[in-house]
């Protein structure tokens, strides 16, 4: 059996001891509604027997019990509901008749008749909610499903993945039903799931036994059967073992904490989002003298300060939402109700009545809105040298450019003046500004996060795109504002992304494999870049990765379809022609001069055609690339950019040496894969300047937890290796 | 419970009379392979006990019994494996570990490992294989599944509901893990089981018994639990009471029987493929007189008689494949080895070394290739009229048109030369001809045939298209061509189309919705058309179909964006503009007319980027259309053409003409939808010349097999009227 770090034990489990890891296991808690567990609800009718019936609603303190250590270890909770559309569109004809129909049958009232706590089994009334001893809080995952089982009719696969779960707890009702049919869909999909015996219940003594018994008979045929005095055991020896967390004052000169820490200590009560707001805006003011061309527009301290305290009231002894009292910043391409939108072009801006669906998530978590932040204009450019608000630096270095189009963004978090941005990343936007400041920047798969609110570059190609200082941070956010919105025709439907098993091991004992572009490919990097590129290999290897062959033609034509073929000049309609003809004067002399080459020489309709045709080709090849089941590799894995031009460099080539920046980010988005950049590694130049190096984690359409996954054990590696 | 015809009953089932359309029941035999029932592999090492272990295959002479009778009506039958690729690739880690990890277990062996029958559970091995007695036959389902379930990693669901399956009958084993957990799955999804308790057993016989008493408890949580022997009575009872079929001449002047009713003749040994290639021939050279517009490429009549041979020796004493000795035509744009393709333009012509992949299938399948058939100039036309092959007619009259592209597709099933045709529809060529000659054209969701060896012409929209003489034949073609090409960019990924809960009691039941164009859509029609369409709705509203309000206009600003917009400029690329360009001259006069004016005005890439814009939103509001957990309708109703128009006429105003015809078809592929003409009655024209009306049953992306389901119900319903 595979052991790795961190694993908890439940020793007395059937057939033998049940590990997990507690990071990545979530407690499932199925179906404990009132529907199922209060009298006059669907379950009483289904038992049919009252002194059965009252059985099953004894697991509930124990439950709760186990709930609550969750909870204070701020570990992954997941509740489920059985239940149906108000106009039973998803309740299949067989389930509506067959138990009512009976001939002898105890069967009264069917799902969807008027009970004494309303429509049985329908979504919204009060029957159907989780009682109140288990109501779930912000943040704890909500599955409605129309089904017996979990992964009919719902995103739970997904959500799994996403969180990067690979051990499940079971609780609840009924065991013969719900609980075990969910369980053995988790099997087959390479979750390791345990049922606690005193944390579930059923409507008959046998079956409930029988049940278990099959679960984990025949050696652990679908699982294992532990028990919650086990997990009570094991969590608190696992505390007792564990250091104490070192306490550093809790804002300090280091910036904010990762996010996860920071509301852990709103919880605690030992800091409050006022105090945080004030904290970054004392910071955000010492920055100006080292960078003053962030900002394009910066709240008011006053007026955020009062959004906090106002959060901090609406959440005065409850539970809070898992952005709560989180500053971050937003890319002015995004639209933040009321605050002028600029695009970075004055020419352009208007003033949105309404937020981004993503700005409006973060919200809606608790995130605390700072102010919209530079970028080259228009989201064109990867250099942060094409805004007229100024050219923020690295925050390494004065002299060095932070990369485009997302520059602000990236010097925000790089800076730790907030705790995360939301950007945008159309050919390399997102990543390319992250890797000159040393953070993360996640792009996630075309059409999973709204476009909703945002400029539009190329609409088929853009996506925002979450830059944050770890890999568990943007993972967070990303979680929040990855949301299908049937509003948006280019979101992608939910049923259409990819699932996969998952391996309960996780990457690092499980293994991965990754490919790195050919030579000849590197050989646009400059030499320092190729050697630190061939050390974050090395690393990748010592990691637990494998080095796959791939196809890199795939990648590289694609890439030179964006900026030598017709794709981009989707941007020319999406940014609207008619301002681009009678504006194009008043442009930043950069964007005008690209612009006004493209304008001048249009590509034919037939071009476009011929263009999209050899991008639909390449974009199935790439989704190929990952499928593992096929033979296929896990991550392709590139340095994020060839080198890093200082601003006078920059200034001196602005078209050309832009275009290299982006040799290894063009194609990701005309071909569909998600990506992020890593840190790893920083290096001495020439003139003695420490700098940092970035490495794109890539993956095929959908595959963005599998992604974060690999990465976040890459970061682990260069962050344990830099500190040495 | 819901009743309806041809009902057979298991009245001794638990807990009360199973009741089952035989027709769409099938029989689903889980996992017995030799790795679960034979000695030395998985299964007796899971088992671990010889005595229950060798119940496990006691049940095989039943099953076998039950699997005889499903053969012999011709009924559905589903077989499962469990296994993974020898790679290993789909097994989790948690099922590859888990079993042989129990320190005092007795999994000697785990998945992967060599047992005395090959690899443990890994597919290709002789132990994965199904047991000889119950080996499958050509045609039967086989699910190769990676899970305990069948729903994980495999197609199932939308195999059920391609078949149209709405009942399962459970044998296999074992009845507490793979059988159970399947079920379960089922239910989830409305497809109504019954597992019969002698054709399933376990390793445990307490397991045994309380997994069936928990499918059926509680009123039937589950499902039903029956017997063989009440299965063979209900049978039986049926065959008796069933009017013994009429037992017309074999091959009459009524042309070639329905599909499963030449494939039953075959297996009865009543008449041969040498025969009907014969009988083929006779017609084929008798309508020459009729019609000699019809086919561009006639095989020899000696070549396809000794292909017949050569059929009938390979499957002597076998089981027969589906399409086994059936005849079939194939539109000129579609590759058959070694024939010219000439895409009815002779300076286009090549002759291509390999088959497409749909025809590959058919001929898999058994099907006989008969000759390449006309149709419009490159595909460009719904007139039928535009050929240098000559001008096929509709088979009804002499002076009205075939309707194009695919004219000789419908007249040679119209006409009844061969049983089905493949043919191609890209703004309605595979819809119209088949309304003008009373016949069925089958259009599936885009990207769900392999178009590998279709000659483009707009690659983005093509589909093949299944000419046939019902709903039941076309489905029957399309459940074979319809396989996922991994080689084909351009087709959809099998995870990405809609998967819905079925309704056991069928669309004429279960009732279905259905929208219609509004009045002034209507318009375009003729007062006669006008007057049909509405006796159509009057009788789809009569067999169940409630009519529902849509917004149209997403469908008529799509087909606007077709023929008016820059769409359609794609086909220039697809046939390729140097040759357009240098071989115009030598086009057909109306193509030639039509592409000079194309050529001379093309729109500019800016244009295609925003129509393609339009086109992505109005694909979406599409498919929303047809969400029906939002509120959506089942299918779109439509006339499929506005008139039918005389040739004469259409040879005076060949582009406003054509374009009209096509007001109802345009828009299906640009807004993806899948969609099927439906005969709908006959008329008397102001001449006295009876002529055919058609429907078409419209549907979202993936919804074919429910539109063939309500099309079939209408395709009843409009057949016993006129039959009247």
């Amino acid at each position: 059996m595979a052991t790795g770090p961190n694993l908890l034990s439940l020793p007395n489990a059937r057939p033998y001891a049940f590990q997990f890891p507690l990071a990545t296991t979530a407690l499932i808690i199925i179906d404990i509604q009132r529907d199922f567990v209060d009298p006059g609800g669907f379950g009483e009718i289904q038992c049919g027997n009252d002194e059965i019936f009252s059985k099953a609603r004894a697991i509930v303190p124990t439950v709760k019990k186990v709930l609550d250590v969750f909870r204070s270890i701020g570990a992954h909770v997941i509740h489920t509901r059985e239940g149906h559309q108000p106009d039973l569109a998803d309740l299949p004809a067989s389930k509506k008749l067959r138990q009512i129909s009976a001939p002898n049958g105890h069967h009264t009232l069917g799902i969807g008749d008027q009970g004494p706590m309303g429509r049985l089994l329908v979504r919204g009334e009060y029957g159907h909610d989780i009682i109140d001893e288990l109501t779930p809080w912000p943040g704890e995952i909500v599955i409605d499903k129309p089904g017996k089982g979990s992964f009919w009719g719902t995103d739970i696969h997904r959500v799994l993945l996403s969180r990067g779960i690979t051990h499940l707890l079971f609780a609840g009702v009924t065991t013969e039903c719900c609980v075990t049919t969910t369980l053995r869909e988790c099997n087959d999909r390479g979750y390791q799931c345990c049922i606690l015996d005193d944390c579930t219940q059923g409507f008959d003594a046998q079956q409930v036994t029988t049940s278990l018994d099959i679960i984990c008979g025949q050696d652990g045929l679908f699982g294992f059967i532990g028990s919650s005095s086990d997990f009570f055991d094991a969590v608190n020896k696992s505390l007792a073992q564990s250091t104490p967390p070192s306490t550093p004052p809790i804002l300090s000169d280091d910036g904010l904490p990762p996010i996860d820490e920071l509301v852990s200590r709103y919880k605690k009560g030992v800091t409050s989002p006022f105090e945080v707001v004030n904290f970054v805006f004392d910071r955000i003011e010492k920055y100006e003298s080292v960078d003053s061309a962030v900002w394009i527009h910066l709240e008011a301290r006053e007026k955020v300060l009062a959004a906090a305290q106002k959060l901090a009231n609406r959440y005065s002894g409850k539970a809070l939402p898992p952005l709560y009292g989180v500053p971050f910043s937003v890319k002015d391409t995004i639209d933040v109700a009321g605050i002028e939108t600029t695009a970075a072009c004055p020419q352009y801006a208007y003033t949105p009545a309404s937020n981004a669906l993503a700005v409006q998530h973060v919200l809606d978590a608790g995130g605390i809105f700072i102010g919209k932040v530079n970028l080259d204009q228009l989201a064109t450019g990867l250099s942060g040298c094409r805004s007229p608000y100024g050219v923020p630096h690295s925050v390494f270095s004065e002299k060095h450019i932070s990369g485009g189009s997302s520059s602000g963004s990236a010097v925000s978090v790089g800076a730790k003046l907030v705790s995360f941005g939301l950007a945008t990343d159309t050919a390399g936007s997102g990543r390319v500004p992250a890797a000159f400041n040393s953070i993360v920047g996640f792009k996630p798969t075309k059409g999973t996060v709204s476009a909703r609110g945002l400029v539009p570059a190329c609409r088929t190609l853009d996506t925002i795109t979450v830059v944050a200082p770890s890999i568990p941070d943007a993972r967070k956010v990303w979680q929040i504002i990855a949301q299908h919105d049937p509003s948006d025709p280019f979101s992608k439907l939910p049923h259409t992304l990819v699932t996969w098993k998952t391996d309960f091991r996780g990457p690092r004992l499980g293994s991965f494999t990754f490919a790195i572009p050919p030579p000849s490919a590197l050989d646009a990097c400059t030499p320092k870049y190729q050697d630190l590129f061939s050390r974050a290999v090395q690393m990748l290897r010592s990691c637990g990765g494998r080095l796959a062959p791939v196809d890199y033609t795939t990648f590289e034509v694609a890439g030179d379809l964006l900026y030598e073929g017709a794709l981009l000049h989707e941007r020319m309609t999406c940014i609207g022609l008619d301002f681009l003809q009678t504006k194009l004067e008043e442009l930043h002399p950069v964007i005008k001069a690209l612009f006004g080459k493209a304008l001048a020489s249009p590509p034919s309709a037939y071009d476009v055609f011929r263009d999209q045709a050899l991008q639909i080709e390449l974009t199935r090849k790439a989704q190929q690339t990952f499928d593992t089941l096929r033979g296929g590799i896990d991550v392709l894995v590139v340095p994020t950019t060839t080198q890093h031009p200082t601003i006078e460099e920059m200034t001196a080539d602005p078209l050309k040496l832009n275009s290299k920046l982006g040799t290894f980010t063009h194609y990701a988005n005309v071909v569909d894969m998600c990506g992020v950049n890593v840190p790893a590694g920083m290096y001495t130049d020439e003139q003695g300047t420490r700098l940092p190096f970035g490495i794109t984690v890539l993956g095929g359409a959908g595959y963005d937890a599998k992604v974060l996954g690999i990465a976040a054990v890459a970061e682990e590696a260069f962050k344990a290796a830099y500190a040495k």
